[in-house]
């Protein structure tokens, strides 16, 4: 291939895909449109970038998620127009609120048509705006490499962000695009160092509380955590919501800050004084009437040594150095423990007996179990080494597309997504482009049949006996969803069990083999 | 029940759903969440709200879209926070552009929540702007019930308007609701009278179109403009994308502006002077390199007489008298008329013919067909009365859950949704609505295994012979969706076919039966 910055007849979109390319974007998840016939053109001469097809836009940016998450750099997505970027907006809202790199490319009407107001034009820039660090229409077809590489260059912001990059699609069809070479990459922001002593004279003193969030959970900055736990006595926690966690026998195990608001409370109440490492401090997801929203106690000294755009690992190995716990053996390492075989039917506690005995070492388990895994943060403590990704954003979903892109950044790892089945509704076409792309994905429905968090939501917010027609609107068996039936005729190998030995070998069947299966676990 | 509005203990929620109900707003498309609980109490002890849960909020803005289209007055939606909304914003653009009122309800964190900046938080009204014409949160409990009826004001805002009303959840649990009374509904703007004469003198000279869009496109307006057209000898059309258009044996016949440019330049090139009724100028759906957007003559003169906002049956009235044509008889009325039996293969000929022949008297065509219909029009022209709507956003996805709507409005008429594989898999959720309500919609799925509507879309903007990794992104047949199953998944009957005899009989079955049946059409 000749050098395509030399190459005059280069159109915007090739210059598009070189420049991604280029800076190392070589992943598309897409639903195009007639605006965006000339990125798929284009993919056809320049090899390089893997295009996964997704039958509805949530899909693709729920995929870029999960594929920043595994990845540490981030996919594209392609996009028709505003509508096509609205059905994809939930998931980057996720995206966003977990710290995602994400770089979107949306087509356009070509410039003159848009003042012409046809029936798809929108505001598309308006419609990005709410869940975009980075929004920028290209101009002309000469600029859209330089777009692109600066749209690259906001989605690595650290932790990472959402660039939406807006393409008329003559920008796209002319001639006169230049590719751009690969472009400075942003470092993250130092820590506060003007905290450290502070922070480890505080984590030195009682009732103390060091909480970690985003990059802090990898594997070696736990481990330094565990060091700094060990020497100084304080607490590790993580938030509930972790973009990505490394777990299992051998690494530093913290807990997650708790979902319900009054377990919460009481799990917070010891701590006067905390140091917020990547994380945020503690609030409720929802207000509820009568309930604080702050979820610390209100004399709690909240001390923040590194929020999640800094760089986590300095501030760690810094308050390591500080606390005097380097040569400290870390605390909380775990053991390799798996719970008792269970038998009989399936239950809350029996189910995350199964799950934990099945993870394979270094799966991948993303987690939208809402109500149905609440036990299985303890029951998975001592599984093989793993990652554990959670819904950031509470925009549920998130699952089945975030474990296509976990599949498509770490192809030699087994993925495991625990959803419940309103959740895994929102985003059924996932299935089809697991199929599709015979990914190593083995899907467990929890079909408890009701939208069940809802339940309980109602009493927190005050609304007690619950009558029929509200009941109703929270219920899922009129009909009841047959997930065997949903999967196959997507193309994906599906069971439906009931009593632990089938989940076992469900698991056992679809964790071996090769491609997507998934089980229907009726709760 | 007592006078709501002497009600002391009232919450927001209460005096909003009284408020609709005075408003005649008694429908709800609904996907409720933590943050709209008290609605969903509230309607426990209110009677006289049907509610319908979704399992994907594309769903309930479609289905509102289709609702407003077939009754006239908006059903109301209500969605959970912002990523909710945004779930259902590609709809909620295609009802807009269709000229459909909708009252979304959308819920949002407590007030003194919202500065925490939850995993839910987004920004609400951001989101909802780009599709909306009136939106507004509201401050307290005490304004709910005004802040609703001012929302169905503005949904009822000729042709009709999106609405989003944006709800802290403390303004839905605290005391002090006060339920609002039935607002004063906007009247449509008068037409332009001062065009009134010069249009009537353009009509009755040669080459004159008089292109017909919304609201003119009942029995009684089009009985109308075909006696202009008869009087005067001026050609009718309609647009491209029709909202609502009764078509049939009996009824005054108007064709549409082609979508494929080609033809529609052709088909527009004779018309020197353009009558503008509830139409807007034509243009193309996209641009496409060397082509032109504007479909008409360089030359026409194009007189709007009444836009889609304007009183059109008032326009119509006073252009009948303008050209003496009251007393004509109208022309272009359609004889009863069905294609003969086809036999054989489906084809899209053989098809349309089969459909034609199927039409029962008063159903509801919703119509999301794509490239596979370009034949059902005039094939259709002689069935007995019905009506045809057609997606007037060009946001694919709206048909299934558009005849749900549309059934919800008339359980007396039978519904047939027509729709492409690649178009129903956006909501294919819509299929489980459809079970759990018992609707009469019978859906046909063309499953052609492609967006084959991009394969023309690529050698329109200039792509030749496009490569096998362009190809394989606009196919979706690797695997091929099982329609069958997909259906029975969610509870819906269903079966495949793929001769003429076989799609007779299943049309058949499914037109008489009570409640939903899916026939999928192998193409």
């Amino acid at each position: 291939m000749t050098d395509p910055k030399l190459n005059p007849k280069m159109n915007g979109a090739e210059s598009l895909v070189h420049t991604l390319l280029a800076n190392g974007v070589d992943v598309c998840f897409t639903n195009p449109g007639t605006s965006e016939m000339h990125f798929v053109a284009a993919l056809d001469h320049i090899p390089g970038m893997r295009s996964v097809l997704v039958l509805q836009e949530g899909v693709a940016t729920g995929a870029a998620d999960g594929y920043y998450r595994m990845k540490g750099t981030p996919a594209s997505t392609l996009l028709h127009l505003g509508p096509g970027l609205a059905n994809g907006l939930s998931n980057l809202h996720n995206a966003k609120k977990g710290g995602s790199g994400v770089v979107n490319i949306i087509g356009e009407h070509a410039s003159s048509h848009i003042e012409l107001d046809a029936p798809l034009t929108s505001d598309i820039e308006g419609i990005a705006r709410p869940v975009s660090h980075w929004v920028h229409t290209s101009k002309s077809a000469q600029t859209v490499g330089a777009d692109a590489a600066e749209a690259v260059q906001a989605a690595m912001v650290a932790p990472g962000q959402i660039a939406s990059l807006i393409l008329p699609s003559d920008t796209a069809w002319n001639d006169g695009g230049v590719a751009h070479d690969a472009i400075d990459l942003p470092t993250p922001k130092p820590f506060d160092h003007g905290q450290l002593d502070h922070a480890a004279n505080v984590l030195s003193g009682p009732e103390t509380l060091l909480l970690l969030g985003g990059a802090a959970l990898t594997e070696r900055n736990l481990e330094i955590a565990g060091r700094i736990a060990a020497k100084t006595g304080c607490k590790l926690l993580s938030e509930w919501s972790n973009a990505r966690l490394e777990r299992g026998a051998g690494r530093v195990f913290v807990g997650r800050v708790p979902y319900p608001i009054d377990i919460a409370l009481e799990v917070l109440k010891p701590f006067k004084r905390i140091v917020l490492i990547g994380a945020r401090a503690p609030i409720g997801f929802f207000a509820y009437p009568g309930k604080p929203a702050i979820l610390t106690r209100d004399d709690a000294e909240i001390l923040t040594l590194a929020d999640a755009g800094a760089d986590l690992s300095a501030a760690l190995n810094a308050l390591c150095s500080a606390t005097n716990a380097t040569k400290t053996p870390p605390a909380h390492v775990v053991t390799a423990d798996q719970p008792a075989r269970p038998t009989g039917p399936i239950n809350l506690d029996t189910l995350a007996a199964v799950i934990a005995r099945a993870i394979p070492e270094n799966a991948i388990v993303v987690d939208e179990s809402v109500t149905t895994g609440r036990a299985f943060s303890p029951a998975t403590k001592g599984a093989p080494r793993h990652t554990w990704l959670n819904n950031c954003g509470g925009s549920i979903g998130y699952g089945m597309p975030a474990a296509i892109g976990a599949a498509i950044a770490c192809p030699e790892r087994k993925v495991m997504c625990l959803t419940g089945d309103g959740s895994a509704m929102y985003t059924v076409q996932s299935l089809w482009s697991m199929a599709r792309e015979n990914l190593d994905i083995t899907v467990l429905i929890f079909a408890n049949r009701s939208y069940k968090i809802l339940r309980g939501e109602l009493t927190n917010v005050g609304v007690q006996n619950p009558g029929p027609r509200a009941i109703d609107m929270l219920s899922l068996d009129r009909p009841a969803l047959d997930w065997v039936q949903m999967a196959r005729s997507m193309g994906v190998e599906a069971c439906s069990v009931s009593n632990c030995a089938a989940l076992e070998t469900a698991l056992d069947d679809g964790l071996t083999r090769s491609g997507p299966t998934l089980i229907e676990v009726l709760l």
